[in-house]
């Protein structure tokens, strides 16, 4: 391994440790605006009371949750990092960094407005997350050996998926019917059918790839 | 070591690391809601006015160190980690975050009805690390080789050790009677005691299995 | 390796664990003390109403990021760590962990009294890193080896492009022009230009050393 | 390496990575309850108005930075690390998040009962990591081969600097004098010296243990 491979090497793992602590303060922060009522009588009164604000908090946990899972996934397939890649993964971060905020903006104010500002936050932070692999896959060659059928169906995944995820929970919520999260069911069982049936394809290739 | 064994080694490396600050960012926001009273005379003064206070911090901080450690030693036995335990994983961190939120309402509200949501949060916490630790171990293989009745056993000390830990604690102090300290050296006694003979009988095994 | 040499590395390795966990705390908590207004009527509202705050966020998050990438790429030449270096780097993170302080008193006060602390700050902050790598690399002889005239350029890299940026940035909005962006586009492009010529005339060097 | 020796350094890494989070959290939250004035008119009349919380924010940081200075150089003594060093360690870091508790009570209440709660609290910090060190040392066994007398040093060094170090500041900044800058400076060159001396002649058993 030459000395630049090994500082790529290093630097793609020192962005990864520095976004795990940002998605580990975001997703801890979540609670911290999160107080008891004042005046409660019975463990029922309060759970009937802090109700909203326990599912806003359930929602948004999900969401840094699952966009923490992605995130997982796409650096998995990075070999290096560069400059850029700071730069797009930061943007991703600094969007992230805004949850707690649009949390607190779905349970004080529980309008289609407010639902649709977070919506749009978590989307903006899915297409962020998707621009900056789109960058290390697509153009900067940062990933480790792949097709670039494969690289497209992970940027539409890591890009759709997190938005569309959100949507859906709140059509269920908001309509009071199962068919979010049925249609987030199949959208998850399907994504995971592609997975295997992709990662079948692919496998001999990428041992290949390694072996080399 | 095949490409695919490597990633999910590294899967659980970065698991552990994200579970790690978590439980690194609740211990530590714990404190921040604790503020000083406004007028205060001397130490002894202080002291007795912050006594609540400090005593739900100290509990809390016990409890999630607790859990820290408990997680520390199921995550030591496991060799790989998949989709799945990322998502139960994180359950039991969701639960662990609102510690800081349960410690308020220890604090505010010295009633049974606290204490009772409080306990029975810390048991759901213990109960998300057992379905973790069941599914790795018991249902997906992701554990180093180990006996089932080892792999059961860590399940029981897991998912009940924070509950009773909690619950002896708080009888302890309600009826200031040194019976729940006396039960807890009791059950760590025990469990520790069981923990060796276990690693006794279990040991040749495991290095074998190392060697092999 | 000795003993020594393999400590001092470790060293190294704890130091930017650290400060990667700082620098991740600061840029989450930048977001903390943002609170949605009480009464808002639409999303451009709810935009216009926050817009101070969230470019006061913008502008932080963006200094925190450009103190990281720089702190990467400063502490990747260096291969041991020394007490030294532990406080120097504590000096320039004690005033990084002061940004979410400047923030609010930007978006809260914006004379431009306001804007020179906090342009002061970045300035402390810059400097503060460039001591850190001039202790390192000039005088403790911490960094990998390279030439006396590249630890030069990193230095006043390091100490003057924070600054630079911040105040550049300020300029461009307090003014409505984009001189600012300018100004900010030919520092970086120049910078940039430099790092590259001194790469090609460093590599072969490098690659010696490191074949050495 | 046996599979038992293995998991025993992984663990001492998990602790130390864990006590890291733990610094690094609280060493930024010192910040987070400090607001700038209401009303200010000009930089210096900002700083003046805040002149308690940044020297209170000041101190704070030196001593979680001193600590944490202790705490990276007493855990590269050690090589493994078991449960009870866990707990001890627990308790250190627990005390340790009541810092920035201590810090407000510091600037909020400048009298000499919050000095000497707060050098409390600095010297317990210091003697649960000496007992930590202690344990780990002179007990268990996990530190790395080295005489008694240096084991002794270390203890000594990390229970009494911190406590030492908190109280001739504070002596310095109450009476207006430099003689408490002037004890530390001569305390830390005193350790240093020791400290020199020490290492020469322990250094060939160090290079001898690490090639045996």
């Amino acid at each position: 391994m030459t000395d630049t491979t090994h500082k790529e090497a290093q630097h793609l793992h020192r962005l990864i440790l520095f976004s795990d602590a940002v998605f580990a303060i975001a997703i801890t922060l979540l609670a911290i605006e999160i107080h008891p009522p004042e005046h409660w009588t019975s463990v029922a009164d309060l759970l009937s009371q802090m109700q909203h604000k326990l599912m806003a908090y359930a929602v948004s946990f999900a969401v840094v949750g699952v966009n923490w899972i992605a995130h997982r996934r796409t650096f998995s397939r990075l070999r290096r990092a560069d400059g850029v890649l700071d730069v797009l993964n930061l943007l991703m971060l600094g969007l992230l960094a805004l949850l707690p905020l649009g949390t607190e903006l779905l349970w004080e104010n529980g309008t289609a407005a407010s639902v649709m500002v977070y919506v749009g936050l978590v989307t903006a932070i899915g297409l962020a997350h998707a621009l900056a692999w789109g960058y290390a896959a697509l153009f900067a060659g940062l990933s480790e050996p792949m097709p670039a059928a494969e690289k497209a169906y992970v940027l539409t995944r890591v890009a759709l998926l997190p938005g569309l995820m959100c949507g859906l929970t709140f059509l269920s919520i908001i309509t009071h019917t199962p068919w979010g999260w049925l249609g987030m069911a199949v959208v998850v069982a399907g994504l995971s059918l592609v997975n295997r049936l992709m990662a079948r394809r692919v496998q001999p290739a990428a041992i290949h790839a390694a072996e080399g």
